[in-house]
């Protein structure tokens, strides 16, 4: 089941339930009216949600139906009570540290990063990233994220999977140059980490079919900047912490609310020929080969692209299309 | 004006106007369902919340109102968009590090600490606090917080100040032996905070008269311990950055969406004799004095009160009161 948010009728938008191709779109408010709404109530709204998904896919001129603007869509849940973002993908972690001529500690493999990230207004797929300044140093990250139901506080990881309920692609924006200062002074991120943006569809782990293994997504995913292909690294390679450990360490102490978005962090493989899913990587293998980084950060005017194919070429979550824009802020 | 909500109707809650002394309280749903919807039509709904709690004041038996029972309430944000608490206390800051042998940055007295906090689910001000074990080091943390309406992106201090909507007491409950390791890893707390706590109303500004200036609360927050005044600290003192500046802060590279929570921090004064606001702090004094702390972390079964008077004695916000309990996970 795939479904998506319009940018309509207020700020949590109108769900609507899409078909497997992304093409047509149909409003569920008997359902649910909001994305919210509808995972917060996921054991009596699912199947619903999914009877009218089959009759779409059936029937792409059912009753209601029209045509998918991707340009209307906000994120799936255009604003969130939770937004933790871990760092699965060890690989990464090291060679940022690596580039920085300090070791990772050992029990990075084995307690995983995570950071509360901000949740009260995310960015839709096809949104401008509005940024101040280029000297704050403007990066992407590629990533993947689950949206769980209830989960009760103290989960085992074992039993932490069964709350995955819908999937999206993420780009995770940050701030290099403000990066460094804000994590020397210990309370981690917060002006390094402006609004997030996601993928146009939500869809459940079944549309993923065999990729959706051990709670990981066995499938490339695409970072395409300025139009060229920048990386496609394999997101079920190289995850030290599947979805379901993140979930379980995110939920260690407290109770997660349904609708809470937990993140992958940057997907990242060992094999170098597979491309990067943010800029700072790319950067910290130039500094490692030749000292310093060759690659320039994100200027206003480029364009981020992010997606999903599926073994046939299909695009899964719709596409992330992000262009770089100056912000303004208000004056005194 | 004072507003709580109600624990019925949802996951949000229920808005109720409550009367100046915390006595009487009345359903608005023709304005507003819940104190989220409340908050982001402000300007629409203020007058209206207005005029309920006037007519409120001046009848204690207006129509439709009843007996405020405290222990029906929730937070009156139940759940938020956004929960980001500084450091505004330098001082304490200071202390901890002094504690642990650390000079304390420069900086820290112009660039405020603040950290993202989970915000899926608070408690209510007389919620159990459930920890699963007490080797995690219990602790409260007595604060006081403000709730936005939007805020733009990059607004200055000067400005953000016309923000601040209402304010609130908090219990950052935080688990003080996990907070060092978790601080270590760079990512910022997640293990360290679980679920905050508020007081039973939020207040208009107008409501603290006098004691509301330069964007400070001029009055002591008292904490107490166990049925023993623990600390008073005044809340207006020894604040170096004020909501203003912590709300410009926050908004340096992103919108805050209306419903986001603000923290002050700890609240701690040079003055030792006025007490403490944190268990920590205390510990850290009797280290400075002593070598070692003699003051134990929270066990199962203490009691924290949180609330702050007026200077004819009259409760502001009600009372957080709560006891720590223990929490069982669910089996494997």
């Amino acid at each position: 089941m795939k479904l998506a948010s319009l940018k309509e009728g207020g700020r949590d938008g109108t769900l609507v339930v899409i078909d497997k191709r992304l093409k047509r779109a149909v409003r569920v408010p008997k359902i649910a009216k909001t994305f919210q709404q509808a995972i917060e109530n996921w054991q009596h709204t699912e199947k619903k949600l999914l009877d009218v998904y089959n009759t779409l896919n059936r029937d792409l001129n059912m009753p209601g139906c029209f045509d998918l603007d991707e340009q209307q869509l906000a994120a799936p849940l255009p604003r969130a009570f939770q937004w933790a973002d871990g760092s699965a993908y060890v690989n990464h972690v090291e060679l940022v540290r690596k580039a920085r001529g300090v070791k990772m500690p050992e029990n990075f493999r084995t307690d995983p990063l995570m950071y509360q990230g901000g949740s009260d207004g995310f960015l839709g797929p096809n949104d401008d990233i509005l940024i101040e300044s280029t000297e704050w140093g403007i990066d992407f990250e590629s990533e993947i994220a689950v949206i769980t139901d209830d989960v009760p506080m103290g989960i085992s990881p074992q039993k932490a999977g069964k709350h995955i309920k819908l999937l999206m692609l993420v780009n995770d924006v940050s701030l290099r140059n403000l990066i460094p200062g804000e994590l020397a002074k210990g309370f981690g991120f917060f002006h390094g980490k402006p609004a997030t943006a996601f993928s146009p569809a939500a869809v459940t782990p079944d549309e993923l079919g065999q990729a959706w293994k051990d709670e990981k997504v066995h499938l490339p995913l695409v970072t395409i900047l300025n139009g060229k292909r920048f990386g496609a690294p394999d997101a079920g390679v190289d995850m030290t912490f599947n979805f379901s450990k993140l979930i379980g360490h995110a939920a260690k102490s407290r109770f997660l609310g349904a609708g809470t978005i937990i993140g992958s962090g940057t997907v990242s493989n060992l094999d170098r020929s597979k491309g990067s899913s943010c800029l700072a990587e790319k950067r910290m293998l130039e500094i490692l080969a030749h000292g310093v980084p060759k690659t320039a950060f994100l200027q206003f005017g480029d364009r981020v692209r992010i997606e999903m194919l599926d073994k046939e070429g299909n695009n899964i979550f719709g596409t992330i299309d992000q262009e770089v824009k100056q912000y303004h802020p208000p004056g005194e």
